[in-house]
């Protein structure tokens, strides 16, 4: 009798107990000797598994122990995903790294581009959007959680509407969230974007820190969740071969700019009062996923596999009534780092 | 530097060091000799400030030891409110009860009354809100979280518009989230309400009850955060005096429908997985209040006091994945309940 419903009728995926060697249709493929667009579907499918399975062999390589249990899923139409999840390890409490390559229908209006013909209505548009999307929660509470994300978007042309033009756009991020501040690890993060971003713009860490110091921002409280990163979305204006050697660049920094953190942090010792600053600020990250989250949020909304999109969530997270850090403590610092975010690299 | 930032400017709270005699504007006040609606306003305002005595004596009573603690609000155009919160007691994890008295002003559009003049456009509304809204969670994975919240709603009339008229309007709820079911308690629980319901209309209980389980749906799980009890909203089509004696009973009514559930609960002893099972379901808690719940959602985009407007989440909750409890056991049917809601009062 334990069935789910959904808010929005959309075909449910089915588990699969293999991999496939790409979620895409027959006409995306790599082998299709197809257009253009298909080479990039391709290649991006191909660039998030990479990175979905170079974090997850690093991520238990840290742990020392703990493996990645893996759900694979597709639906009946085309596409599918692989997640991954590895819980209750010695280092992490939660971790998932999930891959989705989805082909929906989105409604005319939703579709931004100039007609080609103002006066043609566009029918639904065929979309594909490919993502790697991971949250990793360490124990310690002196361990930094990290977030990332990086995503593909394409519109098919309107086969109704004679000119209006394919459209697509890249989206990502990476930041990450202590409950403590050791300038050494901020400063290490931010250099690790700030590298990656200056390969390919001089305008994009600027620009995409300051972004992410937008995004996550837990509106009701006037702090953010955490203590930035970059962050990005609707990214069309660059030469598209560029922005997805910068996504690849991007991802592949993950890796660099975090694993030395957790390294450096996983056993240092703690109090229990520690650890209940860490549950609180989880807490926060709660109410910034559940509350604004884009992707959380449409993905609730519209009938996406929620095991998959929850498991950004933490392990345990806590909620004290009115909690106030002391001034001048180091969970001061943290929470005033959140409310005025700083410029890390230059630090004065 | 520790500010907050507020979706939408309203006049912030200031705490106060008393409790105000009533936090009703003069005007509306039991001493002003004005008319009957402001004696609706100030035995409202009577009933949930005795309510808040009564379940909070009661509830320190169960703990044992515990007290809570008060903050007092208000705000500078009139209305405020006594939030108490007790943490970590003997027996509740958390418990929070609260009051307000809200003086606002709400957008034209908003303002539902038939017009009296069709032609003429009202300018915005002045509203006045009062409520009691409770969630007590207590530490004992066999022992029910209680949530309950009645609430009054009055518009003056459009002074612009002649022969619009005040508008008014009832709502509130008791419902119990256990995270084991027994039958006893649930049946005893539901009966409670029944009772208070049957007291002022027989097509209520089955009705509140309905709008109850419909109401608390965690949709994008398919599943409700608990075992119900009563809900209603905007409730305006009956006699006014019945509605306050009605909403009136229903606050009486907590007390014998939770506090006989703790004492027995209270102290029955437990196991980690037991106790893991509880803060899953207070992860759904969190889900239902953040994603879902309007008083939450409306409160945190409209600045409200976020400390009192939060308190209802639980001290400490959990996100495991994908987890699934073994099908016929005392969580599976925890789960199945909350699926398929039953007639708890003639179980089959």
């Amino acid at each position: 009798a334990v069935v789910r419903s959904q808010a929005v009728a959309i075909e449910k995926e089915v588990p699969e107990s293999e991999r496939p060697e790409t979620f895409l249709r027959e006409a995306d493929g790599p082998s299709s000797g197809n257009a253009h667009h298909s080479a990039v579907r391709a290649r991006f499918e191909k660039m998030i598994r990479d990175t979905q399975d170079a974090v997850c062999a690093a991520v238990e390589a840290a742990d020392g122990g703990a493996k990645f249990k893996e759900d694979v899923w597709s639906r009946p139409g085309g596409g599918g995903g692989i997640t991954r999840v590895l819980q209750d390890g010695a280092v992490f409490e939660k971790a998932g790294v999930n891959v989705s390559v989805v082909y929906g229908v989105m409604p005319p209006e939703a579709y931004r581009a100039a007609k080609g013909d103002a006066n043609a209505k566009p029918g639904p548009i065929p979309f594909f959007a490919a993502g790697i999307s991971s949250v990793l929660h360490p124990k310690n509470p002196f361990a930094p959680t990290l977030h990332f994300n990086y995503r593909y978007f394409e519109t098919d042309a309107p086969k109704d509407t004679p000119g209006a033009p394919r459209q697509w756009w890249f989206g990502g991020g990476t930041d990450f969230t202590p409950a403590y501040i050791f300038e050494e690890d901020v400063k290490h993060f931010h250099s690790v974007q700030k590298q990656a971003c200056d390969k390919f713009d001089p305008s994009f860490y600027p620009r995409f820190k300051k972004w992410c110091d937008d995004y996550f921002l837990v509106t009701h409280r006037g702090e953010r969740r955490g203590l930035g990163g970059i962050f990005f979305d609707d990214l069309n204006d660059y030469d598209q071969e560029m922005l997805l050697s910068f996504s690849t660049e991007c991802a592949s920094s993950v890796i660099p700019a975090y694993i030395p953190i957790i390294e450096r942090r996983k056993d240092t010792p703690f109090t229990d009062e520690h650890k209940a600053w860490q549950q609180l600020r989880r807490g926060r990250y709660v109410e910034f996923n559940l509350v604004y989250d884009r992707g959380t949020t449409f993905g609730l909304k519209t009938g996406g596999r929620i095991e998959s999109i929850l498991v950004s969530l933490p392990l345990t997270a806590r909620w004290e009534y009115d909690h106030k850090p002391e001034e001048g403590s180091e969970e001061w610092k943290l929470l005033d780092a959140c409310i005025n975010p700083k410029d890390w690299i230059d630090l004065h």
